[in-house]
């Protein structure tokens, strides 16, 4: 059986990406069997597996369930110059950027059947003049239409629009762009290998509307888009009150909560899975996951971190990619 | 030591409202000593003890802690003609009405400290021509500017407004309103007995603008108003990211969470308080609390409803009227 080829990038070395890369691969016994390149600056791991007094072993490894895999390094440029921990700089984003583009180009070309990211400082970035806001947005701009979604044990979330300021969001909210991004999301799912999820999704308004009473977006808008998209065999639900939906698609492994606006999605979301939730970037070639946290930069070398979040999104990059093998 | 009298409206006739009270008032030992009186037709309340097998047992009842108190029926109108069970109508609506008005004229005439309303159906009130589509409205225009808030054991929140559509509640967000709204939740949760609350506030727009790239609201109208109330001695904090605000609120129980719109609040709260949930209105000269469901016309009548929600409204009734007397 091929293994999935698994890069994972290390984010903004000032931040706690390197620490918990170091930790979760510290004990491979508790993550699936794969070949795992990591995409770091080797004096960087370096420093930190010092720091931390963890040799990182690289080569053959046993990981879960007594299989072996494989554990490398890609190195590509080294710091320029030194940069300081748990603070963001130039050098720091442009070293996340390189990385993180490094690993991008390598699953486009097919090397990868996922990738990893370790947090990046959006302020990092920009010092360093990238012009993308983050890993999400760079990605959108590659694959157009890439699709948000939050992935917990209980609960899985689809985003249909992000960072964006919530009256931009409101206005975003219109039939067709909703009846394209239905059927972009069965086939995210599809493409991820959960077959044909249930999508049960949030209204924009109090109540879904009322009848009208509060909002007539749910009519003008939603319902028409959602029946165009049920005639193209998309299970998709009717707009169910936001308040109600999160808790109905709870403990259903095939059901997906689709929210219209980021804090709709992610509210419900940090509140159910902290620490352990996953991002999953659907709809591109290759399979996208990061853990749903920051780069702590009040916590960044001190042996802090918990790279609990890490290894969920490792397991489910795992899971994902064996869909496209 | 004086008790408190808490009067408790029958809601709609053809809902779980008589049943739930029945239920909860069967079990004495589970409630706090308290003077209770039921705002419902004498017919309606026998109709529904004798389906249920249950005498109520009105005068003098033993509390929690084998402490007396009363339970007493204030009758007015029965009804003029039957009505279906589990159906909107328009007789049901005219007595759900006419039995929470002469409680609230009762709370206002100071012989009553506390209403406590089970659910009306906004269809049945509708159907006979009641103005108001739900309690909140009415209670909203005899006393304006009253506070909706949620109260459970882990999480309370605070909404700054609620039965609006999102476009219009974006609207409302503007410095001057937020400025008063701030002060008179103070007043709300000091005269409800819990001294001086510390607000945690969430922002409109995903990551509370992040600076001003993901929305403006933040620096233009609820930083100035955050500021103006603080200079009041109102602790409210800095505007959050509506994502950290309600896990940051939890377990801390001189802490609120305020929602600046009603999804932004109910999303967080019905995931973490189900069946347990209590809305309370503040700002008024009495409190009123109710359980955190409707009507449930589904299972009306056929002995399937929980008292739960309801036993925690009174619970918490008794507790905050402590504070007035």
């Amino acid at each position: 059986m091929t293994l999935p080829r698994i890069g994972v990038t290390v984010g903004d070395p000032a931040g706690i990406g390197p620490e918990i890369i170091i930790k979760a691969f510290s004990r491979p016994e508790r993550l699936p069997a794969a070949d795992y390149i990591l995409y770091a600056p080797r004096s960087v791991v370096k420093a930190e597996a010092d720091a931390l007094g963890i040799v990182p072993a690289y080569g053959t490894a046993v990981f879960a369930g007594g299989r072996e895999g494989r554990l490398s390094l890609a190195t590509r440029e080294e710091p320029r110059k030194p940069f300081p921990k748990g603070a963001s700089s130039a050098e720091a984003g442009r070293l996340a950027f390189l990385y993180f583009q490094e690993a991008v180009g390598d699953a486009r070309k097919k090397r990868l059947e996922a990738v990893v990211t370790a947090p990046i400082s959006k302020t990092s970035w920009s010092s360093a003049g990238i012009e993308w806001r983050g890993h999400t947005e760079y990605l959108d701009h590659l694959f157009p239409g890439t699709i948000m979604t939050f992935w917990s044990e209980r609960l899985k979330v689809a985003l249909f629009s992000h960072h964006l300021s919530l009256r931009e969001a409101l206005a975003l909210v219109r039939e067709d762009s909703l009846y394209n991004y239905f059927l972009r999301l069965r086939e995210g799912f599809r493409q991820a290998g959960l077959g044909d999820a249930e999508f049960l999704l949030a209204g924009l308004n109090p109540h879904a509307g009322e009848g009208g009473v509060l909002g007539g977006e749910e009519s003008s808008e939603i319902l028409p888009a959602v029946r165009r998209a049920r005639r193209e065999g998309v299970d998709v639900s009717d707009p169910l009150p936001p308040d109600v939906v999160f808790r109905r698609a709870l403990d259903r492994p095939k059901t997906v909560a689709v929210a219209l606006y980021h804090d709709q999605g992610l509210i419900a979301f940090k509140l159910l899975a902290f620490e352990t939730g996953v991002n999953v970037s659907l709809g591109m070639p290759f399979v996208r996951t990061s853990p749903d946290h920051g780069t702590a930069f009040d916590i960044a070398g001190r042996n802090a971190a918990h790279p609990a979040s890490l290894v969920e999104a490792l397991k489910l990059a795992v899971r994902l990619s064996a869909a496209s093998l």
